[in-house]
């Protein structure tokens, strides 16, 4: 994939997390259990407000007062999948961005088509793994630049190599740290950040390469000082607060 | 808010964290998600012994044989409801001290009235930051000292400074660091080593101004060793443990 | 508890976590949300990839896909018992191994009687501590020799020192260290860890010996660089990863 039409530009003293501290944002997240925890300290740690709350009864006042959503498909019951739906009309009612990340939608028929009916719902993002990206794409027929451009959504691939693809745009980041993989829950916790960032950047594709190069490099700094993977992850959330308030 | 009747004494020897290793309590917990593993480590780092399920069916039975109960409204489920209900009928009747923190209960109608409910539940101690703590009295029409002497609890609004306001007494706490607010959880596991504090002091307002002080000052102590929120969530395990073996 | 009829072997080359690395097994787990993520991260420091789904609409097509599978009782649900019926059943059908980890059925009848009926399902190991397992064998009416030897399983008692039975062996391991009694997890992440192991060895026995030795000796190792419960958690993980990689 190469930079086919790339309008990025990278400003110099663009620092989304620097932006995400000055405003505050109320991020809502349904997410899996094994990722809640991390997700919660990654926007805490760049001053954002985040709220985790999945109860069917509650979700909308919650996702009725947040700035942005993000919607994790790991760990999925019936109960949160009710939930998800609340949410996400919610979101697409109120003009609230959201991302949806489809965790092992690939490994679960049921998962893979609660996931396509959500994406009618139009999310702003979609960020997965190549394996669930993919999975989606066969399903609706789509290739991946057909379901960015038909549905009007930042499609993101993340991995050894993040892709980005929009309308008309695309954008390969190469930044990073294997331990990143080795960490639960740092993938659904971008997701969460990418959300937040939405509220920062009015392109969604120029936030989702930013925030994605800025994740990247942190990944790489905290492996600096780090000894393995798990304390990377306290390193990794130390590094987002300095970038933060630098 | 001023000492305006503070009996509390502080002894120069008194170390709560140290007290609960040596009486072992078994503290029963019903907390958010994300907070939950958090909550379990600051127990344990004292050498309390948490126990964390919820539900409505089993929750009965591991109360009943808990020396204490703490109650987190984060999260919450029409499930968590029943159980929480249970639980605190259960501490009620068997005078098992207990701890309310009503998380969030200022942004959903329906947790505020579930809060409510309960404070008539009879918990020992209410625990929660400004903005949940005032909506609470705003919807009861009771100032933070009615709240108090009316309903015979400690009412603790916690945050850059600590208010603990009992029948007769009020004390402000200033100790505490700013990254205390940048790690998910720690203010819930706050209340639940509150509830563990309640086991070895006959007063709860002692044992709320006590403990509030030494959780403050090892939040200033982790500071020192730490680089960011992710490194601090360890180090702050690490002084409650060595606090608790002094 | 002597070494009456040890046939185990240790291989000088032998490292587990090198050989999970080398398999990448897909392990399967249903655990307590206080432990969900800390067991994840053990299962990926060694080169596993964990599931962690426990919905009883999708927990069939995951095992199914699985290489092992670990079952803990803690923070059990009716939900989540019902997920367990369904993941155990299919393990047994499909001869997936699985371990069994019965936590606090010591302090809740309606869990242990769930637990010895989950028993019939033949789990290659049943892990727990000395309250746990005895409670087990009380209500079966049975020694943990007899348990061993009727059900078929690898029965492992873990604790200050760890002792695994199986139909005519026992083994005690004496390495370990008294922090991983104060991270919450670390005893349910072990019983994932096990389940993975039972994918690079034929022995259930020689696989609970050989793992139970590597986590206590890594234990060990992770001490010597800590400072406290707090920081021991992530120099553990770091530890695991450095010991799969040498």
């Amino acid at each position: 994939m190469t930079d086919t039409a790339d309008k990025f530009e990278s400003s110099a003293c663009s620092n989304p997390l620097a932006q995400i501290r000055a405003l505050h944002p109320r991020v809502h997240c349904i997410v899996n259990e094994a990722a809640v925890s991390l997700t919660a300290n990654v926007l805490l740690a760049c001053g954002a407000s985040p709220c985790m709350t999945h109860d069917p009864h509650e979700v909308a006042q919650f996702t009725n007062s947040s700035d942005a959503l993000s919607i994790n498909l790991g760990m999925l019951t019936q109960s949160k999948c009710r939930a998800i739906m609340i949410a996400s009309d919610t979101a697409s009612d109120k003009q609230i961005p959201w991302v949806l990340d489809p965790t092992l939608c690939d490994r679960s028929q049921s998962r893979l088509d609660f996931c396509t009916g959500l994406i009618k719902n139009r999310p702003s993002a979609l960020r997965g793994n190549s394996a669930e990206i993919d999975s989606i794409c066969r399903s609706m027929d789509l290739t991946r630049e057909e379901l960015a451009r038909e549905h009007s959504i930042v499609v993101m691939t993340t991995g050894e190599f993040d892709h980005v693809i929009s309308d008309n745009r695309t954008r390969e980041i190469t930044s990073g740290h294997p331990w990143m993989e080795s960490v639960t829950g740092l993938g659904c916790a971008f997701s969460a950040l990418l959300a937040a960032s939405l509220t920062v950047r009015q392109d969604p594709f120029d936030a989702a390469v930013e925030i994605a190069q800025t994740y990247g490099s942190i990944g790489q700094t905290a492996a600096q000082v780090s000894h393995g993977p798990g304390t990377y992850a306290g390193n990794f959330l130390d590094c987002i607060h300095a970038e933060s308030i630098r």
